[in-house]
């Protein structure tokens, strides 16, 4: 298990004080660490929040649990009784395991130009490199090889992982953490065609990220052709995802691993992107769309719900026997119409 | 906005001069920069492609516009109008936002090894990497943290960007652009089965790139078994595509993000592969097949045309039916052809 | 062609005694590289495996080939007949092309913390940066521009290309190779709602590598929430995959390109997963299921097999009529069970 440092321990009532509940039984305990109701030991708090796993509160050798009122009974370990136990319990690990501290101050080893303003709290790794005009806010975090361009703003917090690139000119608000091999700003896949091939456009847009975003591992966004690619406050993109030029992705939406979104395509807030779901370009989903992963979204959801479109999985030859009818289907529903028109007359004696 | 540096300003009759058409109007109003008709102002060339946004014509701020002849009625602003406003405009772009000059020169805290043969206008940032026996061509530029192996040939004025990785062997040709992230010549997937698990098939190929050649930040294309991999002249790579070993994509073919190519597909020239589409191994596409975005390519596509396969996205619940029905299709049909068998005999008395 | 340095040449003889098969002809020629049927010339040994390929044995000018005993009359060239020719090839072409070896130690510029503990026979590249109390075995390769995180492991013989990124507290076992802009150790995606938007939730599980893993280019691997993501023995992974949190991967499964596995899926021993396929999060493959490239798994599957889900593609008009007829396959059944209904009563004369 890790060895990474951990910012307790805490009594049960503390923790209940910061992150929300009510104990039940002894507050006194000391709380180091975070863990599942089957792998939770001494000093550990478990929790309880998908019904599924109720069996396991019995036999749990955890120090305390946080699970609802409904729950409450199944155990007499000390417990946080809470509304929202996954919440309370995030709460909890999180206050449990904060952020590393990184040592403040330009390691002899990175490289940053003489006209980037780094703010004294800032940490800055070896082999980072930083360009001209860039402006690093207070406690920002530069990991290992992150290169970030000239003109470059961060907001205060924010956290690069180790070889994410940030082309010139782009903006990233406070408090986000963009992971390892992301790329913000590299051009947008802009081109004419000529008699001649291919004339790719200079794309003079930025990359513009709010507040509290989180960007995933070898994550993509382009700079925009003209106008900023949009990503605004709390979104949540996990890894090896593409946003396309001048995408806009609207406040708190969250998207799942592989999901591509096309140029100019505009997310409302509060989405929810499943998985390699694909959005075409300039197109529009309104706020509360969620798209179940794997699906190709290649018009304009007006209206909040949940939308599908992912054929079924079966065993190869079910499979083969059904495609195979599928690229008849056309066919099928007019021979189905052709009885019924058939039926309609039949009557007659 | 952008503080980039630009190249102009430019007069309106110079720009005419040398992107294409003819000067209506003012040709001696100054051009610094290209904006949409919606944000330019004074100093900016706007242009209208699309005729959906005709109607921003009549309000636009921008000091020139380049249009059709069918639209150079719609102002009295100083325009250019051109058989194809696009094109010229995007030669306007170009011609006002050169690349940026990089110093030539090797920085000190590049790590190059004495074999190599670096042209003396070549740019190669800090903490780049450099093998033995590569070879740089002039005006080329490696960014900051990019990884160039051992006998790796580059071409003229080719540019790296950030942390992009080519392994040891990979040639790349004159005036090609390859984003941050992105990995030439990585192992390509060779495993043959055995007894105790899969061994791995030493990959002896190359990954060989023609000219004009761009390639997305995170695209991985691996280096061939023993054949090379072939990225022909003019091929334009959008980011997150993987390209397997011993493909071969032909000249002026562009392809959109997250595309999967498996391994020894030959793709034509001319070709335009959507999204996210994938292809097969070991099957061609001849020149000029367009596949949409989301689409499988199970088999060989030997005629020129436009190419689908994409499961209908749908509400939720429309989703969950036709999905379940779908399952159970080539039982539709036998059911459906019985029907019309028993309509073929119900004629009789 | 390549110009990499191979370890030959070896005598025919010598390869058949090495990597299986009975030599038939002259066993004393020299054998210095491999190549295909078509392109193989002086000292290069070709194989056949495929009996599309049979055709090519009579041209060859192949100074060797490794075939089966049913095709070993093809050919009066020396030859090695194997009961396995593609694995005795693999064999041949391994022994012929030994991973490059690295100069053991420390280059100048690589960033090694006091406290990490490096083999002496291991090589750490330029710009490597290695963490605190990582733990480097007996000659591992780690190249230029690698991250390895504090605390993490890794076993003999491994290899790290450039510009991977380990977190910390990642351990990988021995003989394994991790390719350029791959990311291990990430945080997983792991968010609670909150009125105020998402509440990431801390990771603190680890990822967990077995022996003889190969991992492609710029693929990523998350850490686990509490529990660690675990790679078993022998696991292969090509390109841009994504594994997310708490999956388990079990031993000698293998997947190409682009396959994205949700968080907390079981996937069996010596499963063959496609390319771009996608699996949902907490289900279960059990050993020996095989998914065809494309397919998006949303439940367990507990019987090995083969299984697929892809929508067949086709030209685009005649996909258009079938999208739009598919959209209403529930009704067409209906109308189905209508007619069959009325079929029934309609024998009453």
């Amino acid at each position: 298990m890790p060895a990474s440092p951990t910012a307790g321990p805490f009594t049960l009532d503390e923790i209940a004080k910061r992150c929300g509940g009510t104990v039940v039984g002894d507050g006194r305990i000391l709380i180091r660490q975070v863990n599942t109701l089957e792998n939770a030991g001494d000093g550990e708090l478990a929790f309880l929040s998908n019904p599924k796993y109720r069996g396991q509160v019995e036999q749990t050798r955890a120090s305390g649990i946080v699970l609802s009122a409904e729950h409450a009974s199944l155990t007499t370990v000390s417990r946080i009784v809470s509304e929202q136990p996954y919440l309370t319990y995030a709460r909890a690990a999180t206050l449990l395991n904060p952020t590393t501290e990184a040592p403040p101050g330009v390691h002899p080893r990175a490289e940053v130009d003489a006209r980037a303003r780094i703010a004294p709290t800032a940490s800055i790794g070896p082999n980072a490199v930083i360009g001209h005009d860039a402006e690093i806010g207070d406690g920002c975090v530069i990991h290992p090889g992150a290169v970030v361009g000239a003109r470059v703003s961060l907001g205060a917090r924010t956290i690069i992982h180790a070889n994410a690139v940030l082309y010139a000119d782009t903006q990233v608000g406070s408090d986000c953490v963009i992971h390892a091999g992301a790329v913000l700003g590299a051009d947008g896949f802009g081109m004419a065609e000529t008699p001649a091939g291919w004339l790719k456009i200079p794309q003079i847009g930025r990359v513009v990220v709010g507040e509290r975003v989180d960007i995933g591992a070898n994550t993509t966004i382009d700079r925009g052709a003209l106008d900023d690619t949009v990503i605004e406050d709390g979104v949540k993109l996990d890894n090896l995802i593409q946003i396309g030029h001048n995408v806009r992705v609207g406040a708190h939406t969250i998207m799942a691993a592989c999901v591509g979104v096309a140029g100019s395509a505009d997310i409302g807030p509060r989405c929810m992107i499943g998985g390699a779901a694909l959005i075409a370009g300039h197109l529009r989903l309104v706020e509360g769309v969620h798209i179940t992963a794997g699906s190709f979204v290649m018009r304009s959801i007006l209206k909040p719900g949940r939308y599908s479109g992912v054929f079924p999985i079966d065993d190869n030859a079910a499979w083969e026997k059904n495609a195979a009818t599928l690229r008849q289907l056309h066919t099928l529903r007019d021979r189905l119409r052709a009885l019924e028109k058939n039926a309609g007359r039949s009557p007659t004696p």
